[in-house]
Formats: C-alpha cells, sequence, structure tokens
C-alpha cells in the first residue's frame, strides 16, 4: 500500500501516528488485543452508514473524540518533521458545523471548516491515511513558508 | 477616564465595542434598561466576591459566556483597526485551565492561557479597559508585523 508517494505503514507516517493515539486510549479496555487495521476502522465510515444516526439534532459525542485523534494525529506527525508543537482547538458553531485548527507558536499551520460532523469518517483506510498526509503536508509547507511565525510565542 | 492615552468612551475603543456586544444580548431581557457602566460591571469582580463560587470542580457556565463577549469585543476592536476578521477559539484543558486564541487569517493574532476562569472579571471597569485594550494593541501590532499572514487563507 503506498499513498501519495510515502508508505504508510514507514515510521513517522501519520497513519503509524494515529494508530499510537489510538492505542493511547487503551485504558479505556475497548482496543485491547485488536489490530492495527481494526483500530484504523473506527475511522472508516461505509457508504451505508453514511445515511445512518440521527439526521437532526447534536452529533454523537464520539464524533468530536474521533475528530480530536485523527488532527491530533496530524498535529503530532508535523511536529515529528518539523520541530514545531502543534496545539488543536476547535469551535462548533451550530448543528454539526464547526472549525479545527492546529496551530504552532503564533502560525495557523493548518485549518478546515467541518461540516456534517455526523458523519465524520473515510470510505477506506487509503483514504484516511490520504487525507491525514495531504493534511500534514500542507502544515509542513506552511511552517517551511513562515518559520518564524510558527517558533513565535 | 483616560487609559493608555485613549478615551475608553471615544468611537471605536475597546469598552465601546464590549458594551455593543453586551447590548446584542439585550434579546435576552436581563440588560433593559441598564447604562453602560451597568452593563460592563458584569465584568467587574470586587475582592469580595474572589473567593466566592464554587472553589473546586467545573467553572459556572455564566464564566464561559462572559470570556467569550470580552474576547468576543477585543477581537471586533481589532477588526474595526485593522480590517482583518477574527476568530475566537477557546479550548478548556482541566478544571479552570485553559488556552483562548483570536485568529486573524493563518495569523494568531491573540493568544492567553487562561487561569482559574472560576474567578474570570477585573478589579476595577479602568482595569477591564486597560486590559482589553492592551490585548487589541497587541493583536493589531501582530498583524502590522505579518499581514501577509494575517490575510492568508
Amino acid at each position: 500500500m503506498k499513498l501519495a508517494g510515502r508508505d504508510p505503514a514507514a515510521n513517522g507516517s501519520f497513519l503509524v501516528e494515529l494508530v499510537q493515539w489510538l492505542r493511547g486510549q487503551e485504558d479505556d479496555g475497548p482496543w485491547d488485543g485488536r489490530t492495527d487495521l481494526e483500530l484504523l476502522a473506527s475511522l472508516v465510515v461505509g457508504q451505508e452508514d453514511r445515511g445512518q444516526g440521527p439526521p437532526e439534532g447534536d452529533p454523537d459525542p464520539d464524533v468530536f473524540w474521533l475528530i480530536e485523534l485523527f488532527y491530533g494525529a496530524v498535529g503530532s506527525t508535523i511536529q515529528r518533521r518539523t520541530g514545531v508543537a502543534c496545539q488543536l482547538l476547535l469551535r462548533m458553531h451550530h448543528e454539526g458545523f464547526g472549525l479545527v485548527v492546529l496551530i504552532g507558536g503564533r502560525l495557523v499551520v493548518v485549518s478546515r471548516i467541518l461540516r456534517d460532523v455526523r458523519r465524520f469518517g473515510f470510505p477506506s483506510i487509503e483514504a484516511l491515511a490520504d487525507a491525514g498526509e495531504k493534511l500534514v503536508s500542507e502544515g509542513v509547507e506552511m511552517i517551511q513558508r513562515y518559520p518564524e511565525v510558527a517558533r513565535g510565542t
């Protein structure tokens, strides 16, 4: 499996970082004994699931936990590649609509508008790795472009 | 009343902006008929009140509402002076400890660590105006220093 020219199972890849974040939840019990692929499957949403869940009202709190894990892993992959520590901030505006940012120093390293987060997930593990690596690349480029801002206090 | 060389009652001052934010809450009723000073007093915490409130546990939800109003008014004053729209994001980490940022484009315009937010408030209206103007000046300077980043997408 090769994605965006990078082996997703290689050291320092987004997917390996994400697995470590998922394993970091192990105290909670449910991940014990699961393989990496089984852990990653919690972020894979099949077409058949997309229409599921409450069509109206507040999203499932688990969705925010998955968003935190996904963007948290993006942030720590960026940190591993650049040395810049990234902080995650999330603002939900109203039903399922929000803003997620990763901040490094005084720079907004990654910024994404979230829409319809009741459906947060990816069609496959390849798509998940691809989305993560794309955000990591974007973040690394921002830091390379504005290194002084990213190291500012 | 003059603060930091700026008349706090002048057009475009932080205090005038904050009053507009407080008046914007008028639909809720409780502000009807109150003077500007009475509205601003909701952000003034006397010494005698500082020990009050629950000493442990989660902060009063009203505290977050006051923090949003205060930093929201900082953001809109910065916007008025620079033309850069600011977004507020707040992350509470654990009991009363958190991070609040104002983002303009790709720049972290203002960043503050909040400690012990159960006691969010200022000893006087002068101190409130001073704290707000200081944050506004800091934000305006950041934008002047990195205009390209503040206008980035």
